[in-house]
C-alpha cells in the first residue's frame, strides 16, 4: 500500500489514527505512576518514551495535545514533580491497556485495573508492584512541540530496579528475559524474542557484507 | 539490582551507557536516509524515532549532542528538507548495525552496508530497498532539549509505504508480520511476536479484573 501526505489527509479519521500511530515501529510498553499532593494516586499507559541521555540520566515521553485528553499524569507531575516509569509484562497487558479508559479523577486506575502500588526509597510517586524493571523520576522540563501541538515531558532517573537475572556484566538489559512488551499504535502488544547482539560497530572491523 | 542517581553517576562509563540505553524498553529499528545537495547518499541507524501526531501525520527523531558524533545525516537534512525513515528486518539486522560505524563524508553507508539506495515518488532522499515499511519525511522544526544537549528532529510523513499483507481493514499494521525489528540498548535486536490487541478502553466496558 501506498499512500501520499494528501490521500493520509483524506483517509477516514479512526483509519488514519492506526496507521499513523503504528508506522514508527515497535514502542516501549510502559506505565507512568504518579500521585497528586493529596495523595490520590494515578496510573497510565504510554508507548511514547524515549531515551534522551545517560550521564546523567534522562528520559521524556510525549503527550498529547492539551485539551485533547485528561491529564491526571501530568497535573500530579506538575504539581509534585516526581513521576514512574513501569514496563509492562505479558500477563498484565490487558489490566495496563484499560489504564487508558478515562476514569475520573478520584478514581485510581491501580484500584479499577488490579494494579498494584508499591512505594520504596521514600520516593513520592507509586511504583507497579508487577513491573520488573521499574525507575523513579525527577521532572526536568516540559517543552512545546509546536508542530504537533504536543509536549515533551523531560525527566531525571533518580532510582531504577532491574531484576539480577535480566542485566549482564556489561550492563545490557535483557528485554526477553525481563519479559517487557512492545506495542504497535493504539492497542497491539508483543512479546519480544532475541535474535542478535552485535558489537560496537567500527570501520575498521567491518564484517564484508555482499551486496543483495 | 537496585541503583540510585547517585550510584548510576559512579557507574563505569560503558556499564552506564548499556544500563540506561536499555531501560526505557524496547525501541523501533528505523533507517534514515538522506542525501547532500551535491548528490552523496547516507544511511543511519536510528532507535529513537516516536510518534509526534497523526493530523498532520508528525514523527520525531533524537539526535545525540553536537561534537559527539558525525552528523553527515543532520547535515543532509539541514541542506535539503528531506529525509526517509525504513523498518529495519531481522533479514538485515547486522548492515543497518554497521551504518553506525564512523564512515567518512563521502562514503555511502548504503554501498558500505550492503543495502540498496531507492527513489520514488520523485523524493530527493533515498529509502531502503530491502525495508518493508518506509516512509519519505519533510523536515518541519528541530527542538533543543536542553537538559540533556540532545535535538527532537520533527518531519511530517510526505509518503508512506506498507505491504498489503500486513496491514488490516482498520488501518492497523501488523508489525510480526511485517517483520519489523525492536532494539534494546546499543547494540541487540528483538523479533516481535503479537500476543493480544484489545479494543478501545472505555470505562463503562472494563472487564472485572480480580485484584492480583
Amino acid at each position: 500500500m501506498y499512500l501520499s501526505l494528501q490521500e493520509i489527509l483524506e483517509t477516514p479519521k479512526i483509519r488514519r489514527l492506526n496507521i499513523i500511530n503504528s508506522i514508527s515501529g515497535i514502542k516501549p510498553g510502559n506505565l507512568i505512576g504518579t500521585r497528586s499532593k493529596t495523595g490520590q494516586s494515578n496510573l497510565a499507559i504510554i508507548s511514547s518514551v524515549v531515551h534522551l541521555g545517560s550521564n546523567p540520566p534522562f528520559l521524556g515521553y510525549v503527550l498529547r495535545p492539551v485539551g485533547d485528553v485528561p491529564r491526571h499524569t501530568f497535573e500530579n507531575i506538575g504539581e509534585t514533580g516526581y513521576f514512574t516509569v513501569n514496563h509492562i509484562g505479558p500477563d498484565f497487558t490487558e489490566r495496563a491497556h484499560y489504564t487508558s479508559a478515562k476514569f475520573d479523577k478520584n478514581v485510581s486506575e491501580f484500584e479499577a485495573c488490579g494494579l498494584t502500588e508499591e512505594y520504596q526509597h521514600g520516593f513520592h510517586a507509586p511504583f507497579v508492584k508487577e513491573s520488573a524493571i521499574k525507575m523513579g523520576l525527577r521532572h526536568v522540563e516540559s517543552i512545546p512541540i509546536k508542530s504537533s501541538n504536543t509536549l515533551m515531558i523531560v525527566g531525571k532517573i533518580e532510582h531504577l530496579m532491574v531484576p539480577d537475572t535480566a542485566i549482564d556484566e556489561a550492563g545490557q538489559i535483557d528485554l526477553e528475559t525481563a519479559g517487557s512488551v512492545g506495542i504497535s499504535g493504539l492497542n497491539s502488544y508483543y512479546n519480544l524474542k532475541k535474535i542478535g547482539e552485535f558489537p560496537y560497530a567500527r570501520v575498521s572491523e567491518k564484517p564484508d557484507f555482499e551486496q543483495p
